[in-house]
């Protein structure tokens, strides 16, 4: 039971943490002057890599409350979780989504970093320019995000290994995928 | 042992499948015209991204012939392998190893992507052009090469599930980080 509450405390600081990344993702705008009498504003929508952040993060912590809403009503409940029931089954599903969440959130999170990288730097061998130089509090604000988002990442990962170990040690050393 | 050929059956097919990105994308180069009286020739250095992925995906590789070098050891070792000996702690070794690797294979694939769909569609937004009308072959070598790299991810993931599944099953359901 320790470790489901464990679990439970993670969930809590993922959510709070994917909220805050695509938060600061999603109202981060700055107007800048990038050619003498052209200016723009920047924002999210600019970057399909960002907008796909956005919707991932928001979609990834929806899922966790999910599953802390489930967490709370098996803590609750006054019978035994029996491995061979219902409960089997609800923990493969977990164990399954949370590893397909961990990589979705890393995946988009690098790929918004590298999308990031190519914006700070410019790419002079393709003729793309580098922005950041034209949008530097944007950039610092992304920049920010993306390190949040990192955190929770590195604790949906913990979340992660945790339902696995809640899965796995239910099954038998001596022979292949045989409860005990 | 079942599970432990299956793995190792599977590391090969990773390694393999590793090494074709690697080469798929080392070995990619088109010369083009871009401009009038101005030509180029593309290769994975122009993209830091795709450097970074044939980087990965050799050190990938390296990593699981390792592997498959100590699975095969213990394969034709004549003892029993005891988990409260030593090989707990290559247990512990080789799921936090093999779950690094995988989230850098995903990681770096993503970002390669991500890269890729810039060069395909270009961002008016930020003024970057699309460069796969120039560079056609080039641009589908790399295509595949990343359909590869997914396929060496999926491959991997399984790894990574049966090597959490063959550390955690020797612990106990009732209480926590025990063995039993």
């Amino acid at each position: 039971m320790d470790a489901m509450r464990m679990e439970a405390f993670l969930r809590v600081c993922v959510i709070l943490l994917l909220l805050t990344t695509a938060c600061l993702v999603r109202f981060d705008s700055q107007t800048s002057l990038i050619f003498p009498s052209y200016s723009r504003t920047a924002s999210f929508r600019d970057m399909n890599a960002l907008f796909v952040l956005v919707f991932i993060d928001i979609a990834a912590a929806g899922y966790n409350l999910i599953q802390l809403v489930i967490r709370c009503m098996l803590i609750s409940s006054p019978q035994k979780q029996d491995m061979r029931g219902s409960y089997k089954h609800l923990a493969w599903f977990s164990f399954l989504l949370d590893q397909a969440v961990v990589y979705m959130i890393f995946a988009t999170n690098s790929a918004s970093l590298m999308a990031s990288v190519y914006a700070l730097n410019g790419e002079h061998h393709l003729f793309w320019m580098k922005l950041c130089s034209k949008f530097n509090r944007f950039c610092t604000q992304i920049g920010g995000a993306l390190l949040c988002g990192y955190v929770a990442f590195l604790l949906m990962a913990v979340v992660s290994f945790l339902s696995a170990y809640g899965l796995f040690r239910h099954y038998s050393p001596k022979t292949f995928l045989v409860l005990k």
